[in-house]
């Protein structure tokens, strides 16, 4: 049962999984209805039409990923590096605990919808730039670690192209394999940028086992 | 108008256009068979169901990526990593020419259909392999410039990260901002493993300017 249980928020979070899962446009409104357990008069009196639900699906990834992904990870004290490294945990927790069988949630939604919902597409720009803003405040507060002259607001867009990748690969393939190896080169490459800081010899000294590390996130429920 | 005009091959191409611009399940078998001007005898001679037509979609997809993204990239001699970095370009003019209406050949119909057609996420599974391999390949023949110990295949899934997520950010943004972001740290991500295995003083040495490179690949047709 969801944690919240007001219509309103549970139309939203059984229209989220069953978009996530099956895409929005193989998603009937009964359908959603019924796993909600709720009447076409509460769904209307909330969601005029399907795509208002869709709107407010996507505001709610904005909320989770305030409240369970940047939240935790901002609570983590020391190397900024490993803030960033805990959002990309985050959403490979997101996959192992659904199993595979949910993508991205803005990614999936994006790659549905961008043409044929226009504000939908307006709305996801919005957030990828939250996301983006985010892990770059993460990276300035590392500019001391980082060489001089890197542009940490584009290094912030690598790594989201990096984690979006990454997830649609994981659910593709049905494992970890391209994820895990994904985030250790990317890993590496934060190690090196801090070589290149330090201009430390580049051939003698090696990046960090490639080897993920253990969870730095605090627990977070399943989306 | 198609290059290629019978009707089997129309059908194809124009399923494609409609499922990456607007998704597979919006797509009607009428509105296919109106714009590659056909009759539903033909359509249901060469395809008994609109999913037998999305596999072949997705094949269509392996072809050209065979023969107008690897077949050009691997006559590019010289540094292999141009090599990779082609085939990044490649992924960037198909943005350009469609004007960013359409999104990744694969990742966009892995996003929409992993969960409802099996078969066409093993098969897109299958393609991303086909991929992973091409591009192992070119580090492959850059091994002696590559770093000892380096997973050549786990740094292949790495690019494919880095292409899937910036497809989908050039998507949603309707820019080039966050591709060129992406494919400006990818280069220099491979500049940093160059230096380490030469083992120049990486602070001495500084990564090639991040701005994009002009196009390595041949002309290749809009797809």
């Amino acid at each position: 049962m969801p944690r919240r249980t007001n219509t309103r928020e549970r139309l939203i979070t059984t229209a989220a999984g069953l978009f996530w899962r099956q895409g929005y446009a193989q998603t009937g409104v009964n359908e959603i209805m019924q796993q909600a357990h709720t009447t076409s008069g509460s769904f209307y009196h909330f969601f005029p039409t399907k795509e208002d639900l869709l709107l407010a699906v996507v505001d709610h990834v904005g909320e989770i990923l305030e409240a369970e992904v940047f939240g935790p990870a901002g609570e983590i004290t020391g190397d900024p590096f490993e803030r960033v490294l805990a959002v990309v945990e985050a959403s490979r927790k997101h996959l192992v605990t659904n199993d595979f069988t949910l993508g991205s949630p803005l990614g999936s939604l994006a790659a549905e919808l961008s043409e044929s919902h226009p504000a939908v597409r307006r709305r996801i720009k919005e957030l990828f730039g939250v996301w983006v803003d985010q892990i770059r405040g993460y990276f300035d507060e590392a500019e001391d670690l980082l060489p001089a002259g890197v542009d940490r607001d584009a290094l912030a867009r690598f790594v989201l192209s990096t984690v979006e990748g990454a997830i649609l690969q994981a659910r593709v393939n049905r494992d970890l394999g391209a994820f895990d190896a994904t985030t250790a080169e990317l890993r590496r490459h934060f190690s090196f940028l801090q070589q290149q800081r330090t201009g430390s010899a580049s051939g003698e000294t090696h990046p960090p086992p490639a080897a993920r590390q253990e969870p730095q996130t605090k627990d977070w429920r399943a989306w």
